[in-house]
Formats: C-alpha cells, sequence, structure tokens
C-alpha cells in the first residue's frame, strides 16, 4: 500500500516554526507520512483567499490525501474543528468556511465534529490549533484510524461568502477573486460564463481602464511581451495578463476589485 | 524500522541553491532519510534568533531525530563543528552557541567534536560547512555510523547570550526574543515569571506606550479585532498580540525591545 | 533499490499552488518518489538565472535524479519540451537554454523530444506546462518508462547566451552573474582564469568603485565586519562580498554588472 500524502496549507509564512512543528507532530504519530506543502502564503487572516488555493489543487492529489489548512482568526473560541471526507479524500480544520470549496469539488460524503481530546496533543494550547489539534488529527487518520472515532457526524457547515457573477444580455460583471505571484488577475468568471461572448471581441473594464477589441489568447506568449492578454487559465478561470509582465502592478487593481465584460 | 529524520535550520533563504545542496548531499549518503525544513529565514547572522527557533520546535519531532542548523558567520575559522547528542537526537552545527538551548530542552548526553575528514565531502569548502561537513555527518548518522567514530568527546562549548529578565517587587522586565510573522511579539517572560501578577491587572510599557487595565487573555480573538492582548502563547512565552493585526507594527517595536509588567 | 529523487527548479514562488500541482501530479503517478525543491524563487522569465542555479546545485544529487525545471515565458507557442540524459540523470524542461548548462557538467549523453500526449495529462493546458507535460514526464521516467517512448532523439536544442571574460596582459573583465541572499556578487570568473593574479594584490573595479591591495581571502570573516573581500565562493566562481554585510546594496550593483581585476 502506497503511505498517505498529507498536505498543508497556511497563513503562518515560512520564517517562524510553526509548520517544521505541526510536521514533527505528524512524523511522530505517522513516521510514513508524505507531507507536502500547498502554501504557507495565504495572506492573514484570509479565508477567501485559502479556499480559492485549496480548491485550486488538492483534486490533483492521489486518492486518499488529507489536506490539512490553517487560517484561523477565531482559533480558541467556540468555533468548531472539522474532518470531511470526500469522495477522494480528507479535509481538516476550522470550521470556518475553508475547506467547504476544495471539498464540493471533490464531492462530500460526510462531516465529523472533530472532538475526541484522547487524538489530540495532551495539552492543546489556545492559540495553536494546527498543531495541536489538527496535525495530530491528520497522522491518526493517516494510521486507518477509523473516521467515527473523532467525534460525532455533523450535517451543518459555515460557508465562505464569495461573489456571484451578474449577467445582463450584453455584459458579464465578476471580480478577482485572486492574483498570483506573476500578477496575474484571476476573476470569479468560468469558460460556461462567457461562451456567449466567445465569438466576439469583447470590451474588458477592468478599474478605470478599457480594453478594446479584446478576444480570447490561448497562450500568455500570443501578444506582443508588455501587452495585456485575456485568457482561459489553468484553473479554468478567466485570467487578465500581461505577456511578460504584471497585469495587477500596470492597472493597479487588488483581490475584489470589479471586472466587466462587455459586448463591442 | 522507520527512518530517520533529519531537519534543517539556516539563515540560507529559500532563493539561493544552498539549502537544496545540502539535502542533495545528504540523500547521496542517506537515500531514505526524511529531510523537514525548519526555518530557512533565520536573520542573517543571528545566533540568537536562530537559537530560538531551534529551541521552539525540535522537541516536537520523533526520538532520534538529528537536527542539522546553520548560522554561521565565522566558518572557515577556527571555530569548532559539534556534534550534541541528547535524550532525544542530536545537533549538529558551528560550535557558536546556536544549538545549545535547544538540546539543552532535550537533556545533553554527550558533545562530539566533528573532526573525521572523512565523514565529510572530500573537497571541504571554507564557505559552506553546512553542505561540506554538517550535511555529511547527519547523514552518515542517520545511517548508524557510530558517534566515536566523528571525533573526541568534549565537555567546553559555546553558549549564546540571552538577557536575563530583571523582577522587582512591583515590576518585571523582559525583552522581545522574537517576531512572529503575524506580528506578535514574543517576550522572553514565561508563566512562571508572571504567576504574582496573574489575578491581577496590569499596566504593561512597551516603547513609548502603556496598556493598562491588561489581563491574560486566553485567545487571540477574545478582544476586539485590532485592539491588544497578552496571553502566554503556545510557546509559553508571554506575547503581546493584536486580535487580526500586526502589534510590531502598531507598537513600533523590535527584537531587544523591552517590555514592564507593572502591578496598577 | 532506492526511490528516485525528482528535483524542481521554477520561477512560481511560493505562495501560489503551482508548485504544490506539480507535487501532486507526481506523487499520484509515481507515489514514492522523493520530491526536492531545488529553488522556486527564480526571478520571473530569467532563464540565466534558472541555468545558473540548477548547475550549482544538481550534481551534487544522487546518481538518477530526475531534474525537472520550468523557467517558460513562451508556454505554449511552438517551444519544445525536452528530456536530457546525463552520466548522472535527466533533466527535463522547456527548450529554451534552461537546461543545458547543468546538463552538461554531468555529460550529455542523449536528447528526447517530449512529444507522447499519453505520458502527459489528458488534458494539456496552454499555461501550464510544468503540471501538465513536465511533472508527469519526470514520474512516469522515475517509473522506469523508457525514455525512448517520451518521444524521437533530437541533436538541436537552444543554447542560453551567456558573457564570456575578457582578458588583457593586465587585466580581466567579467559580470555578476548571480546576486545571492547574503548580497554576495558572484561573478563569471572561475579559478582558472585568475591563477596568473593570486600571488599579487589586485585592483577590483566594481560600479563605481575600486577596491584597492585586494588579495583572495580563503574565509568570509578574514577581514573585519562591515569589510570587503574577495573570495573563490563554494561553487568555484570569484565572489565579492561585505564580511557579515551585504555586498550588493554597498556597491548598488546587480546582475549583469561589470567586475574589472587589474595587476596593482
Amino acid at each position: 500500500m502506497s503511505p498517505k500524502v498529507i498536505t498543508l496549507t497556511t497563513d503562518f509564512g515560512l520564517v517562524d516554526p510553526y509548520v517544521a512543528e505541526m510536521k514533527a507532530v505528524i512524523l511522530k504519530i505517522c513516521p510514513g507520512a508524505i507531507i507536502v506543502d500547498v502554501s504557507h502564503g495565504i495572506q492573514k487572516f484570509n479565508i477567501q483567499m485559502g479556499a480559492f488555493i485549496l480548491s485550486s489543487v488538492t483534486h490533483y492529489f492521489p486518492f486518499g490525501t488529507i489536506n490539512v489548512a490553517v487560517v484561523d482568526p477565531s482559533v480558541g473560541t467556540k468555533r468548531g474543528s472539522i474532518i470531511i471526507e470526500t469522495e477522494q479524500g480528507f479535509f481538516i480544520g476550522p470550521d470556518n468556511g475553508l475547506l467547504v470549496l476544495a471539498a464540493e469539488k471533490q464531492g462530500i460524503k460526510s462531516i465529523t465534529q472533530l472532538e475526541n481530546q484522547n487524538l489530540m496533543l495532551s495539552h492543546v494550547s489556545n492559540t495553536f490549533h494546527g498543531r495541536d489539534v489538527f496535525a495530530p488529527a491528520a497522522a491518526h487518520l493517516s494510521n486507518d484510524f477509523p473516521l467515527s472515532k473523532f467525534g460525532p457526524k455533523i450535517t451543518e457547515i459555515v460557508r465562505p461568502a464569495f461573489t456571484k457573477i451578474e449577467i445582463t444580455p450584453n455584459s458579464l460583471t465578476g471580480e478577482i477573486l485572486y492574483i498570483d505571484d506573476f500578477g496575474n488577475l484571476i476573476t470569479n468568471i468560468q469558460m460556461k460564463d462567457i461562451t456567449s461572448f466567445v465569438d466576439d471581441s469583447v470590451e474588458i473594464e477592468l478599474g478605470s481602464e478599457t480594453l478594446s477589441h479584446m478576444k480570447l489568447s490561448k497562450t500568455y506568449a500570443e501578444t506582443e511581451p508588455n501587452r495585456p492578454l485575456a485568457l482561459i487559465g489553468s484553473h479554468d478561470y478567466l485570467e487578465i495578463a500581461i505577456n511578460q509582465g504584471n497585469a495587477a502592478e500596470k492597472f493597479s487593481l487588488k483581490t475584489g476589485d470589479r471586472i466587466t465584460l462587455k459586448r463591442a
């Protein structure tokens, strides 16, 4: 049997010892675990960014992968801790909306309230459940400890608030969901949303700029260097990019800013 | 038998190839080693910060873990190279104070001067002992090569200089040991030091600010967002934090700055 | 048999999910792969920097290591994808010059055009061949899938443009190849180039500064703190450094800037 993969996604950054403490706890309980970092660069306390990153990547991992995610401004309060079982694996973390988007993409089978203190570190701090609660749970689950021992099944969980796109006969407005390290503007507009626009060129309104006569490109290198382009990116969302440049800087845009496509 | 864990803690950063060179050397000598990064973001040449990070995390790792640490401004000079054996594992690095705090937390059993050139790379540079001396030593040790072959036992090692706290009947002064990526101010004041203050509210003097009527919080979310709080953090040191904010920025404080608790 | 090592070198940064997507794809196809990050901090689109980093580190890895590198401004265009087999292992990535320097250091045995779509993800995007083409190829190769199945052998590949040094009887001019995270200025001048200068002290011209009476140091700590020094670094190139300081900042220099050594 292949060793189980455990992924980690947090807003802890890579300087502090916090991520290593989680890995240490996991390896002590499950010495053969294959631990993979997804990202520790989630913006502090930004649950939506964490949810987006998680949902972009976790479906690529092998069957049975256990995904631990910690963006947890309410650690130590009454917010719950959950394990979501999906058709492909598991998600472990705070019940604050962080896990749902990615879990739904895999098909949710059940949700367990993580309550059994015997499956946590013997001293649980009020400030670091990543190390004291979620990491041990992932390691015990990786050791094939049955899900039913972790706590009772529940049905209600917190869902993150994501903006929906607005459609009129001649326009479509979404927002910037995420700006990647290249400065590419990844929107919440999907291929299926813009099918009726694809054959034509469109106007794209971004902040105070209007890009005219835009057609969907297939590659970043299709325009001249430093020219804007629109394409369906590798996660199936509409992206605005600059060939070999940084679109977020050029257009002075940030996450949450609106973007409108109009028929020419 | 479980594979041995080797941890790495350096001031090398993650852009340069230096960390990967150490991992390459380890995997060539010990192909089954499980290598875990603790942090490569130690401030350049800051031995105390390295010592603090190491001592925060290494006791969480499995029995037998080999911890390699390199913050080494004197590389290539006559400073020694050491292996410290503890009740829980091993520490390998320069003899400059970096390893002692973490090793003492585990209980020191013996100290070996790392001298045997047959257990180093065949060409040892004057500038990169992490790759040429410490990584091969960790890998050979992980292969169960006996400690006595690495060099002679010694008893004297360099100790890092840490500031002690000052206590008067009505006040207690410590300093900021570390500022984490959340901007939380982690001091050198421990729970046991403040037992006599805990029942009362205290004044906390931080730089030019005074926080009045402070009580110890249990969680970061116990105050309103953007309000300061004091709590005993996940490493048992007093922390000053801002709920969902950055205390270091708000109070313009840095590592080494003093903090005083006074009875109201 | 030891598990095979797969290394990753990209300009993706560590915040986005892109690196984790590559790891996920690899682990799904080859669950036992040992994946090691070389660097994900290559400057965006900087093929030469990627080539330099790769060539600094890959020869330290075990025999059979598969090195995947992605700095790929032309992704989705007609640029080829290649696998270079060397005397020590493999290199997989775009045919844009990124892989050649490191591969030649190991001795090139053959070059294969990566064409077999059965060894890629079932849907290949135009924007992320790291995940869709190179990662699956590395994983299948790690599973001992024969090289001949990936595509036809080729002989012509793109070579990166590196500046050569200029030598006169009394001077030697090179350029800054790379500035590491310590601010050390790593030049393209090697020990063999300066053999005729080593016995004497030299003048070193760096931007608008001239350093007089410089001799080659053996260690960074050989001068006083904050004093400049020249030494042959751990990759056998001439470096200009500041003991416990940052030479790039002090001299306001950047990659590509010229450096001249003159007899005094």
